[in-house]
């Protein structure tokens, strides 16, 4: 393959191949509490599954990505960031950053235009009180943004977002007069479609194999390597941090180092290098304007 | 294996060993006003998974076909032509063809009579406005044939159909006195079955390897080859278009041009061949007679 | 592995290692009549997945078993023994043997018994007007028998069936009068967990390669062959004919032939040789006592 | 790999690098009653699977258990216990533990606090029945613990649970005055996610080849191994006591034996040697509070 199958990608720092920012969704019992909103005491089972999350998981990955010299990009619902202060203080003292993820993990384009305005700035409080900072980027609760969200997100100040899938690159989502950087992930790389296995959540899958998993990851990576693309992982700590899948993500982390020319990054790195160039006029990326759609179908149209 | 397993192939263009059409179903947005008539712009993850599509995909195809001077059969909804002039202009530079596959995507076998008819003219009136030709081809949305389709597809003239896993070749849906060409697939050519994992359409499915997807392919190619037979793949651009997906499409390629004995050609030269055949006395395929059935069992049928 | 897994298998004929016979369901439209009784004549998509096995696959299928000069078995609902009269003539001039499969495969769990009744004796009659002869052998539409149905198969002078899967070798279905020979099978063994992908039936499964499926089918038929028991597939035109897995098939047959020590026999030979043992003393299998329980947990049981 | 992952194991007996067992749920019919309560009779196919297990799954599993000189606990409802006397009598013969599962494998979570209480002490009283004790160790059917389990099982003196996925090793739940050890799966180890294929239950899942399971079972095992974890299996009879996946878990024995350094145990020997290190001051596991909850999301919550 001597094709160039990209051909809207950013340089990236110091000549670099790609970019990879390995991302986890730091979900927690939120799931439980949204699946299950009046029986959740009565989940045992499955809210241990979820606690495996600060107690196991992230201490786990946190030690890998440290190992590694690896800063990371974490997106936490404001509830976690409550209810786990010593696995976020392990989180920052890492130097990774802390994304938003909603508050309670409720889907915007579920929610009422009210609400949705109030779990994003419940979410940015909860960053804000542990890292003195607002956050910088954004993922929807199941990637599930409404027709406002972009328009919230931009109202509050956000650089980027990394809900979409599409593109490889990243992109800008906006209309004339202001726009913010998407960083682009796709259903492959989370780690749902590998590795859960949740009939509560009728996600009725079968469970890959770390090694099958581990293939078709660096599938991916040396696609986004090849091209000069971009590698973004969605991963969850109670699934990929398991213990034969945490030894799976530190080969692929070798694997990306030993083979070289791989620009890691947290995601607000990534976003803020874009809008440089932007700024400098050294990269035009298309615009994907906003809203997508004026609305339903008009009445009239044939099927 | 020395036996042979299709006996009724037309004989192929140069001595071919097997035809191959790499046909395309270029949905869109369609799949999301369907599925979400209400509702569809709160649907942006699902959107920009589609808009993927004339953005990113189909521009990346086209370049892998051009490289390999392959033309192919896009089967592209009305509503999608009107939408994306762009692409489908990119489309009919590359000196392809375009199909029809309804308007909006609704299922022939969802609407009445009518409508059916009503999105069946829609969609050739979109292939004339920007081919300056009525489409010589077919294929339902979601393969979904009505009872009617057929008889429809005969009053406008149209070659033939490709909606139908029938039979490993083409052969004749028909009646006394008129006929089209099926050039059948199968739903294991289908990428929906490797590649979609869309909870919210109800397809809970793992997703496959590029390296698992091309071992299946390879392996129907192989099959068709050694026996004569047609090799229509059903691929979608917001799937097979992602990047190491398209690479995949490019070493599939490259396999089947480097074993050579392979006639490329579009649906409509297949079609085409296949009834020069048929008027010249060449060929007698047989016909499945429509319709299929005269209602449902009689009352009193034993269960 | 030294161990003897199975330790009440008959002794096969001429001291072989393990039996096998290779089944078919054979169901034809009749799978669309139940899953759609009103709006069947609309699923003309679904009907042309199942014509395919009158008018392609079944022919392939035999002359692959004539090749190798192996004698199979097909349950056949009446309802396409009707049908298909040419396919029929076909499977009878190959020497096989045709078994009982309900009459338009309705489920006998699902019906009145009256209704059970109603199809075994229309399916009996179906095959007697074909063969001249009753079946020896029946196999449950779905698997799914009643709490009746064995009761009706020894009524009717049944032989065997092959519906259940409670053993890895024959055993005996009866009470203290009389008995019929269970000849069972596995799901692990049905092509539908391999090969369909059907939403129209609820059926979101992802598709194995040929290779993948053989890999499966062998790894059974070995352990069979180690441990002297019997492999029973069951296959369905529709979706093992088609063109890359029937080659499987051919090479599946080639290997256990090659293999030696193989007793390829239909289901009421195998039958036979079961109920001659039997009466010779030679061979006491187990009886699994019907009806299987007296009914729902008693009222008052602990859950 | 040189990290260590695990850093709250507590040490094995004799240095061994990890602790093993192999345990089984035996559910038998009772899965047919809770899903069927009314139409049980009429589950045939159903309970012919279910059946396999004390007809030929049990004997074959302790056939090889014995072989390799390995015990192991069993997980048995109170209704197989009275059931399935054979079964108990060979289970016990070979020095396995038989452990809680219900009594006729209700949820917890879906019964109210009395009934669970009262199916809790009729397993109690069935295992008492056969063995002359109590049960030392519990697993929840389908592993729903409800909101009174643990107080529950600490109330009937249990020593440990098996029904959580919160660690990979032993961990304690409980409260300021009392707890228990929790030894931990994981959905992975369990056998219906690679070989169940169950409709009726709504368990729509591909099934893994033998070889493909124990690939998934190996690298597991291997990992708990390196780290000193821990590997707890959820096997079925009526899955992996099939033929060639009987084999499979001979390989595994075999494979697991032959690395050494392995504590193959039961659950309550691996049970009680964590609670002798915690009493001798040798080990500090964390200890997971219960309730988990006190709620749901109070009202007010941003979402």
């Amino acid at each position: 393959m001597t094709l160039k199958l990209i051909d809207s990608a950013p340089q990236w720092p110091n000549g670099a191949r790609c970019a990879v920012c390995i991302s986890f969704d730091v979900d927690g019992e939120t799931l439980v509490h949204r699946r299950f909103p009046d029986s959740a005491p009565d989940q045992v089972a499955l809210a241990a599954q979820f606690r495996y999350e600060p107690a196991v998981a992230m201490p786990r990955l946190l030690k890998i990505f440290a190992a590694h010299g690896i800063r990371q990009t974490f997106f936490i619902p404001g509830w976690c960031i409550d209810r786990y202060p010593e696995t976020i203080e392990q989180v920052l003292d890492g130097g990774h950053e802390i994304a938003h993820h909603g508050y309670a993990h409720a889907r915007p384009n579920m929610q009422t235009p009210e609400a949705e305005r109030e779990s994003l700035q419940a979410g940015i409080e909860a960053i804000r009180r542990v890292s003195g900072a607002r956050p910088a980027g954004y993922r929807a609760p199941a990637f599930q943004h409404s027709r406002h969200t972009i328009s919230h997100l931009l109202d509050e100040g956000f650089e980027y977002d990394s809900s979409l899938f599409g593109d490889d690159v990243p992109y800008l989502l906006g209309d004339d007069t202001r726009s913010l950087i998407e960083l682009p992930t796709d259903i492959t790389l989370d780690d749902w479609t590998k590795f859960a296995c949740l009939p509560d959540f009728g996600y009725m899958m079968p469970i890959a194999s770390p090694s099958a998993a581990l293939e078709m990851y660096k599938a991916e990576f040396e696609a986004a390597w090849r091209h000069n693309g971009m590698f973004v992982t969605v991963w969850h700590p109670f699934l990929s941090g398991r213990l034969a899948r945490a030894e799976m993500i530190d080969q692929l982390l070798s694997h990306m180092q030993q083979k070289g020319g791989v620009w890691f990054a947290t995601m607000s790195e990534i976003a803020r290098h874009c809008r440089g160039l932007i700024d400098a006029g050294a990269w035009k990326p298309r615009t994907d304007r906003i809203p997508f759609s004026a609305g339903p179908l008009p009445s009239g149209t044939p099927g």
